[in-house]
């Protein structure tokens, strides 16, 4: 398969690309370079320093024969994504290149309109040039749990029956975002759904849960390879920055009480969902939405396995709570099905202490990088 | 009250700016002549020439010794936005500043991406504006009854009870739109009720119909302070232009069946829902959502209604169905709830024989405007 990957320099873009080169098919990689300008800015970086698209690509072909190919532009250039789409003319595209941070949308007018326009004007694109170069394209989507937020009934996989006065229809399931960021994938869900049943595109939303972990089979084989990985508030993950903390001294910070609850995920596993969705297309004019997560705790949980895994390593661990800078329910139901992936063949690395471990011994590895000021700077939702 | 009126040029901008400033508040409007700019790019203009905004407000100020106040400029600027809310110090902004025609948001990438950035940028704006300058201001926001689309159940007021596998919560009502323009509009209430929960703005949606009319009681003053009334395939609404049709002895033409139902209401009806809204803010944190229609009617149904009223002033009016350029269910269930307006004192002004052949004479008057070529161009949604 022809495969494009847009945001293909980002912590999961990147470890996707070289799955689907390692299993035989002709990848491409897009990337604006978002995330180190951002980063630049802000002041964070990625624990592990990262080649860039040229060099990591050079350094695959070394290790494994294999040719990725990239280019350096911008989604929401319409007359550039229209070209990469001619010239590579995929039979997938595998769409990453969101502004992904929920705290990055909330810091100013200017960080929310640039996600509001990179997420809105890029999906935007992306359903033009599929449209107007190759129409039986399958756009797999990036989407996110926290589309849905805490609502107090179950969590379906995208859809819901209603039944309102004795008549029944069926219903993209109500979401509500967190944050901008969010609420920009929710409006993405809008406008994918509108133009799949208005032109018959195929495409498949996957419902990602908060993702953890450092290494995957393809990246483990050169350190040149190793994804991204960010510990700081706005683009590190939870769990990637509770293992942060524990190894430079930083109390685990959770959020207000902890008892908030998510679903979440081993990188591994998205790169396998990823696969198993390719390899899965829907018929034309479907949108299917999967729940894409393979075990749910609260924050609270997280926080004492880290510190359990830490402290069977001689580390002294303490856990802290803070002020909770968002605004969200600390205290709710939660529970969405998660069963169609697993279906297609998942089978999920579970969060073990030995995954855990593993993941503190790695960072051990490069704990004098770590800049304890980048972990947490304040960003409020008021 | 200090009234700003965001898109304060347009078909029902300006007359609400007058029907504020004729109930004796301090009325501000903003435009940036996206629609004139468009009419010449795409060949419509208004049946009857309007003034621009400068020459208007001083017809205004010369007829009634009232001032309404104007800027020139584009809201999807900030910094000018940010400015015009710290001089004016709004205690309501109305916002019909938003690319309003569904035809136009499918005529291509580029018209899509212009609806897509100006209606959700514009908005994110008027929110950081509010949040930064006047955080107590009430956001009275045009919504549309579109975003609902034609479900197989009972439509309410913007929200629902779900109830689901034991257990129930309150969502927005699931919408879905039928054009790109109308996806916006969905997208722009999740954009303003993801920032009303989490800032406690006070906000408006008024999920309108299609609306009909060519004066209102301050436009019939004067002909220059009647309204841009457009009769062309992009901005005209579907009575209008049936009313021109039947002037100009076009055929009444009906997409598909026409067995389409949707909701209407009067001009004279959306100043007073608007009026009603203003005067009648939520709570802080409190979204109101009302649907603004009056009464439902299928498309046949009005041009039926609109060949009866013709041929009582003696034309020979034809209907010609044509092959619905639009994907959209043409016979469906339509049951939408609209009662909160009337509840709050809205007395309907409904589509009589007597209405039509008003709308009728008046458009005979101004018949050696009208541009034939301009009514049906053929913009199709595939």
């Amino acid at each position: 398969m022809n495969i494009l990957i847009l945001g293909g320099d980002g912590y999961l873009g990147w470890p996707t690309a070289m799955h689907f080169s390692q299993m035989g098919h002709a990848v491409t990689v897009v990337d604006n370079y978002f995330k180190r300008h951002a980063g630049l800015e802000l002041d964070f970086e990625s624990l592990i320093a990262i080649p860039n698209l040229t060099r990591r690509t050079k350094a695959w072909k070394e290790i494994t024969g294999k040719e990725i190919k990239h280019y350096i532009g911008d989604i929401t250039d319409y007359n550039f994504l229209k070209d990469v789409f001619i010239t590579t003319q995929p039979d997938t595209v595998i769409h990453y290149a969101e502004q992904p941070s929920a705290p990055y949308s909330m810091i100013s007018r200017d960080k929310a309109a640039k996600t509001l326009q990179n997420n809105l004007t890029g999906t935007l694109n992306i359903i033009y040039a599929i449209k107007e170069t190759v129409p039986n394209c399958h756009l797999i989507k990036l989407g996110t749990m926290g589309e849905y937020g805490t609502p107090n009934i179950d969590i379906p996989e995208g859809y819901i029956d209603i039944a309102h006065n004795g008549k029944t229809d069926k219903f993209l399931f109500p979401r509500q975002g967190g944050s901008l960021y969010h609420t920009t994938k929710v409006q993405d869900t809008d406008m994918i759904w509108f133009y799949v049943r208005t032109w018959k595109l195929r495409a498949t939303d996957l419902m990602q849960g908060p993702v953890y972990g450092i290494s995957t089979d393809e990246s483990a084989q050169d350190v040149r390879l190793t994804p991204s990985f960010h510990y700081d508030e706005i683009f590190g993950t939870v769990l990637n920055r509770f293992i942060v903390q524990a190894v430079c001294g930083h109390p685990i910070t959770i959020y207000g009480k902890g008892t908030q609850i998510r679903g979440y995920l081993n990188i591994k596993d998205t790169l396998a969902c990823v696969y198993l969705s390719a390899m899965n297309p829907p018929e034309g004019g479907t949108l299917n939405i999967y729940n894409q997560i393979t075990e749910t705790f609260s924050v609270l949980e997280l926080a004492d396995k880290v510190s359990a895994a830490a402290k069977s390593l001689g580390y002294e661990v303490t856990i802290k709570h803070i002020e909770n800078p968002r605004i969200e329910k600390e205290e709710h139901y939660y529970n969405p099905t998660y069963t169609t992936l697993k279906g297609l063949g998942l089978t999920p690395n579970l969060l073990t202490n030995e995954i855990l471990v593993e993941m503190l011994k790695t960072v051990l590895l490069y704990k004098d990088n770590i800049s304890v000021d980048s972990i947490f700077k304040g960003i409020k939702w008021k």
